[in-house]
């Protein structure tokens, strides 16, 4: 794999960097893309002359780009404003697209991103019922368990293709089998945002009507993201106004961004094996030699079936807020949990979601590896790491 | 002002572009600023560590620039995906707010952009009374048009600060205490989206409660917008999830698009008058040269009540979009209306609601110039123009 070049951020900064569920680096090849993009390609895409031509050129490029890494075609893609608003989209734009506007039901589970929690939180303060389904101790949602949920009236079911925290691997292609039989109207949605770039990705395999991506969980820029839809499928629109992308989100493309987001698409789907492959004895040295320095250490969730990259632990009697401050002081960035939560004084949601007492979601650590990440980065973990969990035991 | 270097867009694409109200080309200060920060700052704002704190610090700076531009407080800014999404979390937001949800009544003019006409369509299909004040032939909006209109359950109003086609400049803080005097529990938003970088913006003296921004009309870069929100002011979300920008719109933030925005909107501010300075003559010399060349030309719209860089005109006996297309061929980047909307087949709302007949509004053009627009520019056309003018009179 290509080294960091070195104006790259983490030697700016001083950090290693283990967080790369949270956001990612820029990929140069990205970075390259979207500069040429910006000096030589500003028009709008709406614009009918040439400079407006030229920027619609490079959306339909990235687009074909993206739909490729993604098993879909290019139509089957709308350009977002990110994973966010992606996920909004599908949620409250299926549960609303009937004639009769929102009702009815949705299914999602229960460790759900919050932009699918709070997408159904606001369904059903708009007069949707919602069901969310539980996630078995090892991370993993069973489709019979979702398929149980559904009803003739259930609209859409949401279930995330990679967990946030614990990075567990969930069976969407069963979960949307099982949820067709019961009832072939009923729309599937995923949140993929985890996904791309972690696991290969395809939607028609998954049979899915509906998946959401963010570019900046796999080396493409933050404010952009991507929305699968089904051909055929009809969504009420989240933003309404000039009728870009077919109407279903208005707002002038962000050429530059999306030019980022179809380059770091192509090299994700490309470079998923490789990575994975260099990722899997990574983090497996970093896992053993945490266990050797804390042997009562819990790996959350199931350790096989969980994207390559991701470490979410628990140190029994630490705090791990307490723990996460300490690693940053010592030049190692980590998160608790999701980047998007974190600062929240709650435990995960996640954690309780899979049965870890409040005590070891409380004491949750996540070390996410991606593409740069090195050995290096791996033995500055455990150079601090025992010192620090004594520190923060001692101090809880 | 600062010439265009030589690898800047018009350049390389081989157009002269007289459509800066459709977008513009990035500052340079812009490029150099987002490349610093997609290579060195590539943190989640959300995240607790250090790379997260010193993205979180680049937002918070780009916040401040911005706020300082429009004579608002840094707490009064929400980042967003756009100008549309702005305008459509302001009406959508502020008419949802209520305990009872979607109702009541809201007030906005028949020539808003589609972002806000399209926001009103969609809240009269769930609930809400809308009424469309008219615009004056002039292309301005009377104070007291729009007080007529509001009523005791009128929960927001909104007018646009400047029209995106004519280019005319909205009477804000007559509106605003126009409707206040009426009723002061109504909100007024403006999508000022056409104003900034194009006249004073000072939310504070036009007095608004809300008012939408979008980067890329001022020489930032497309997908970030802003929204302007009042002190005090409750809005319902439009994006739900990880609870940023104060749960007013959550996703993860786009530092480097947010860092290019501020540093336009600091630089939008800071040339406003040199702009209009230098841009009235060429606009002056641009009419001037088209009229004696077409003497039955239309200008739509007061001249003087609008921004300096815009003219739009009609051409009788002419087809707006032949003359596009041709000026296209020649090299010339221009547009009949609104970006958003070219390609639709219909004539332009805006220059029907001055009371312009159907065949003059299918005989327009819009040129805007903008920073760097030249002399080069203007006479360019007028060296094209009475030929495109006679082979668009006989094809009609």
């Amino acid at each position: 794999m290509r080294r960091l070049r070195l104006r790259q951020p983490r030697i700016l900064v001083g950090m290693r960097y283990l967080d790369y569920a949270a956001t990612t680096p820029l990929l140069p090849e990205v970075t390259d893309a979207m500069l040429a993009s910006m000096r030589e390609n500003f028009g709008n895409p709406a614009s009918v002359h040439g400079v407006g031509r030229r920027a619609r050129a490079a959306v339909e490029d990235a687009r074909e780009r993206l739909a490729a890494a993604i098993g879909a075609g290019p139509a089957e893609i709308t350009f977002t404003g990110g994973g966010s608003e992606a996920d909004n989209l599908a949620l409250k734009g299926s549960a609303g697209a009937g004639a009769g506007g929102l009702g009815g039901h949705v299914v999602i589970t229960v460790f759900e991103h919050h932009a699918v929690l709070d997408s159904a939180h606001w369904l059903k303060a708009h007069g949707c019922e919602v069901t969310a389904v539980s996630v078995c101790a090892d991370g993993v949602v069973r489709p019979g368990d979702v398929a149980a949920a559904v009803r003739p009236d259930t609209s859409v079911v949401s279930v995330m293709a990679v967990n946030n925290e614990i990075g567990t691997v969930q069976p969407i292609a069963g979960i949307v089998a099982a949820v067709k039989a019961v009832n072939p109207g009923t729309l599937v949605h995923t949140d993929a945002v985890q996904a791309l770039g972690n696991i290969p990705v395809d939607v028609g395999l998954w049979g899915v009507d509906l998946a959401a991506f963010a570019a900046h969980k796999l080396g493409g820029p933050k404010g952009v993201g991507a929305l699968y839809v089904r051909p055929g499928l009809h969504l009420e629109a989240l933003i309404h106004g000039g009728g870009q992308e077919r109407g279903l989100r208005s707002g002038t493309l962000n050429v530059a961004g999306i030019t980022g987001f179809g380059v770091a698409a192509e090299i994700a789907a490309k470079e998923v094996y490789a990575k994975a492959a260099r990722l899997l004895p990574l983090r497996a040295r970093l896992l053993d030699g945490l266990r050797a320095q804390v042997p009562d250490l819990i790996v959350n969730g199931d350790l096989t079936r969980r994207v390559p990259g991701n470490l979410n632990l628990s140190v029994p009697g630490a705090g791990g807020e307490t723990l996460l401050m300490l690693l940053d002081a010592a030049g190692i960035a980590c998160s608790t949990g999701s980047a998007c939560q974190s600062g929240a004084i709650d435990p995960s949601h996640v954690l309780l979601a899979i049965g870890a007492p409040k005590e070891v979601a409380d004491a949750s650590l996540r070390f996410s590896l991606g593409r740069d990440s090195s050995i290096d980065d791996v033995d500055a973990v455990l150079a601090v790491f025992p010192g620090i969990v004594e520190r923060s035991r001692r101090a809880a």
